[in-house]
C-alpha cells in the first residue's frame, strides 16, 4: 500500500500560530512533542514503509519536511517529496502523487491531509486497512461520523451497502443548520478529505472525468504540468462525477483545525466552568467562552469579555470574535500586502540542527538564541558586514574560527569578527544553547557565505 | 508661594501600563518626553522655585522622584521629599506637607496630584496665581468646568460671588446620570482635587474640624504620626465641613487618567472613523470603539470586536471590556496574591544613570539591555554567583574591572567573572547601549555587593 500526504497548505486561518513559511501542519501545538505533520507520517508508517509515502508540498516546506521526518528517525527518499511549482487545489496535487507512485508500479494508495488531528490511531489505521480490498474497484472516500450538525462541511449520503462500506448515493454541499440536523439524523457522514484508490483506477477516472488534468500531466516537466493544469478539487473533478465511488465510515476523534473555532473545540478538556480555554494561569474575571492561547510566559488578564479568540505570541497578537474567525485570513492578506515578515515567519525557526529565536532586533544589533541538538552543527560560514559574539549559556560548543577549533563552555564566550569563517557545533550529549549578539551596519540574513553544500543550515 | 505634590498613588487601575513600583505618574505615555509627574513639576516651577515644592510620596518612589527631577535639570532638597510610612489618604498627606512648609514659615500653598494630565499650561498657571490673594482667608478648591455629565466625579455648587471665584455653596457626591446633567446645566464644577490655602489657615481648620489629625501630628516621629492618624480624605475631613471654602473655576483640558475609560477619552485625536484608538499600524477589521495600546513592535489584528481595552506589553496583556475597567484592580490584587512580579515591576526600570530592560530570563542565564546616559555611571559592584558578559552595541563604555579601566567600543565585549569588582560608565556624549548576558546558578538582583554609597544605582 502507498500513501500520499498533502502538505502544501499555508494555514492562513490560524495566524499568528501558523505563518505562511511554517504553517499549522508543522507546529507542535500546546507543547505536543510531535507536529501534526509528524503525527500524520506516523499514522502512515503503521500500514506502509517510509519509501511508500509520497508528500506533495511546495518548495517553502521542503526542508521543514525533511527535517521533521529526520526527527522521527527516518530518511525520506528525495523523489518522494513532490514540490508543486504552484498550488492548483487537490486534484492536481493528488494526481502528481499518483504519477510518482506509478513510476514504480500501480498500487492501492491512501490520501491524507497533513493538518488534521486524528485520535485513536489503532482504530483509525484499521479503518484504513479495511478499505484495501474495496479499493481494487472503487474510489473510496472516508466519511467521518458527525458529532454535531456542522454547517461548515460537505456531507456524504451513503447508498447501497457493499461488503465493506457503501456506495455513495450523493455528495451534499455545506448545508444550513436545519438541513445539517436532518443529515445527522439520517446517518450522513462528513466529507473529510481522506481517500483511497488504486492508482490505475484513479487515473482512469481522471482521464474520463477530468481530461484537462490528464492531458496537462503529459507535459515533460512538472513546471509545465502545473502551468497547464486548471485549479480543481478532487471532489468536484472526480469524486462527485464518478460512478465508482464508495464510502467507509470513520468513528474516531477528528479535527481539521480549519479555524480558531475548531481549535477551541479541540481543547474541551482545558475549559473552565465558564467555557474559557486557557493555556496558562491567566486571570479571568467575568469572562466566558474565550479561547486564550499564549506561550505561558506573560501575565494575562481577561475581564468582562465573551466569545473571544486571543492568540498572543512574541511578535504578534490576534483578538478576534469567535464568530468572525474566518476573517483572520483577511488580516494575514493585509500583512502580506505590507510585506510584514510576521505573516511569513515565526520568531523561532526550526532547522535540521535545532532552532533559533530572535530575541531582539533594533538598529545596529540583533540578539538570537541558538539551540543546537546534540551531535549537530551549523554550516561553515562567513559574514561580510557583521561581527558575532557567541555566549554559551548551556552545554559546550565546539567553535571553529578560520580553521582553528576551540571548546567553549557554559559561561564562556567567543568573538567572531566580520570576515572570519566560523562554525558552531554541539559535540556533547546535552542541548547547546548560545546567545548570539550580532553587531554591524547590515544584519540581513542574506549576508552569509557558506563553504559547504549544506544549504539547509543557516 | 509653595506647592505640595501628592505622588504616592499606585495607579493600580492602569495595570499593566502602571505597575505598583512604577505607577502612572512616572510613566511617559505614548512616547511623551516627560512623565506626568515631571509635567506636574514643570507646572509648579512656573510659579515657585524648586526649593518651594514639597513632594509627598512613599519610599518606593523616592529614587524615581529624585531621578526624574534630576532629568529636568533640578536638584530637589532632600527635606522636600516627604516619605509617608504608610498611605492614610489625602488629609494626612497634605498636612504632612503643610507641617514641612511651616518649618520655614507659613505661606500660600497650592496642592496638586502628580498623576493628572492638564493642558494649556499658561492659562492653568494664571488660574493658580489668581487664587493667591483669596487664599489669605479661604481654603480654595479649584473646580473643573465639566465637558460632559460624568458620573464618576463629585461636583461643587458655586455660591456667593467673591472678588475672585465664589464661596462654595455645597459639595455634591458622585451623581447618577440625570442628576449630573442637571449639575452641568446649572454650572456646577467637577471636584478635581486641586487646592490652595495659607498653611496657617489650613492648620487652623484641621485643628477645628479634624482634631484627631491635628493631634496625631504632634508625635515626635513621622512613623508615630502615621501610626496614629486615621485614614481620611481632605474633602471629607476639612473642605466639606469648613465655612471658609471658596472655589475657582478652571477651564482647561484635564484628565485624571483614573481608568482606561478616561485613557481612551484622552486620545480623541488617535481615533479612526470607527472610534478605535490605536498607537501602531494595527489591523482592524469590523472593529469599533476599541482602545489598543501597544508598544508598536508587534503585529496586532483586532477582528469583530467592540468596546475593548487591549493593553499589550512585553510581559503582560490586558483584554478588558470598556465598561468593566474598574475591575482591573482585582486582577492586580490577584497577581499580588500570587507574588507575581508583573504586578510590581516593568520589564524596563529607570535609574538615575539610565535604564535597564530584561530581554530574556530563563534557567541559568538572563539577558538585559543597559542604557547609560552620557556622563553617567553605575555603582562599583561585585556578584558572588554570576559572571557577566557586556557587549557594547552602541556608544563607548569605560569599564573598570578590579581597579583597571578599559575603553570598550561598539561591537566589542568584555567579560566580568564572578567575584570581580566592576563598574560601567558612559564617558561619551551619546547614549551607551550594552547587552549584558548573565550566567550563573543564582541570578537574583540581591546578589550584589556595592563599594560606594550610591544605593540608587544598580
Amino acid at each position: 500500500m502507498k500513501a500520499i500526504i498533502m502538505a502544501g497548505g499555508s494555514g492562513t486561518r490560524l495566524w499568528p500560530l501558523s505563518r505562511s513559511k511554517c504553517p499549522k501542519q508543522f507546529l507542535r501545538l500546546n507543547g505536543m512533542e510531535k507536529s501534526i505533520f509528524q503525527l500524520t507520517m506516523l499514522r502512515c508508517l503503521c500500514f506502509c514503509g517510509i519509501d511508500d509515502i509520497y508528500i506533495v508540498t511546495n518548495k517553502d516546506y521542503r526542508f521543514l519536511i525533511s527535517g521533521q521526518i529526520e526527527e522521527l528517525g527516518y530518511q525520506a527518499p528525495e523523489e518522494n517529496i513532490l514540490l508543486e511549482p504552484v498550488g492548483r487545489n487537490t486534484l492536481p496535487a493528488i494526481y502528481y502523487g499518483v504519477k510518482a507512485i506509478q513510476k514504480k508500479g500501480d498500487d492501492v494508495t491512501a490520501v491524507f491531509s497533513s493538518d488534521h488531528l486524528i485520535g485513536e490511531q489503532d482504530k483509525f489505521v484499521s479503518y484504513i486497512k479495511s478499505g484495501e480490498k474495496l479499493a481494487e474497484n472503487y474510489l473510496i472516500t472516508f466519511g467521518m461520523k458527525p458529532t454535531f450538525p456542522e454547517t461548515g462541511y460537505g456531507y456524504i449520503k451513503p447508498g447501497e451497502k457493499l461488503e465493506t462500506g457503501c456506495k455513495v448515493a450523493e455528495f451534499k454541499e455545506k448545508p444550513d443548520f436545519e438541513t445539517a440536523e436532518k443529515y445527522v439524523d439520517e446517518g450522513y457522514l462528513w466529507n473529510c478529505g481522506i481517500f483511497m484508490f488504486r492508482t490505475d483506477v484513479f487515473e482512469g477516472e481522471v482521464k474520463r472525468l477530468a481530461p484537462e488534468v490528464y492531458e496537462a500531466f503529459k507535459a515533460d516537466t512538472v513546471e509545465e504540468c502545473f502551468s497547464r493544469v486548471p485549479k480543481i478539487s478532487v471532489d468536484y473533478g472526480v469524486m462527485e462525477k464518478s460512478d465508482k465511488v464508495a464510502v467507509i465510515g470513520l468513528d474516531v476523534p477528528w479535527n481539521d483545525l480549519g479555524s480558531f473555532a475548531s481549535f477551541y473545540d479541540e481543547y474541551e478538556s482545558n475549559k473552565d466552568d465558564k467555557g474559557n480555554v486557557t493555556f496558562g494561569d491567566d486571570i479571568l474575571i467575568n469572562a466566558e467562552n474565550n479561547l486564550i492561547y499564549s506561550e505561558g510566559k506573560k501575565a494575562i488578564a481577561a475581564i468582562g469579555v465573551k466569545d473571544l479568540v486571543v492568540v498572543d505570541q512574541d511578535d504578534a497578537l490576534l483578538i478576534c470574535h469567535k464568530d468572525e474567525t474566518q476573517l483572520v485570513k483577511e488580516a494575514v492578506d493585509e500583512l502580506k500586502k505590507r510585506n510584514d515578515q510576521r505573516a511569513f515567519f515565526h520568531r523561532t525557526e526550526y532547522r535540521p540542527w535545532g532552532s533559533f529565536t530572535i530575541l531582539e532586533e533594533v538598529g545596529g544589533y540583533k540578539i538570537k538564541r541558538l539551540t543546537v541538538l546534540p551531535g549537530k552543527k551549523l554550516s561553515y560560514q562567513m559574514h561580510y558586514h557583521r561581527s558575532e559574539h557567541w555566549i554559551v549559556v548551556n552545554g559546550t560548543a565546539n567553535v571553529t574560527i578560520d580553521g582553528t577549533e576551540r571548546l567553549v563552555k557554559s559561561g564562556e564566550s567567543i568573538f567572531v569578527e566580520a570576515g572570519q569563517k566560523h562554525r558552531l557545533e554541539n559535540p556533547g550529549k546535552l542541548l547547546l544553547e548560545v546567545i548570539e549578539v550580532q553587531s554591524g551596519a547590515y544584519l540581513g540574513e542574506d549576508d552569509i557565505v557558506r563553504f559547504q553544500d549544506d544549504f539547509n543550515r543557516i
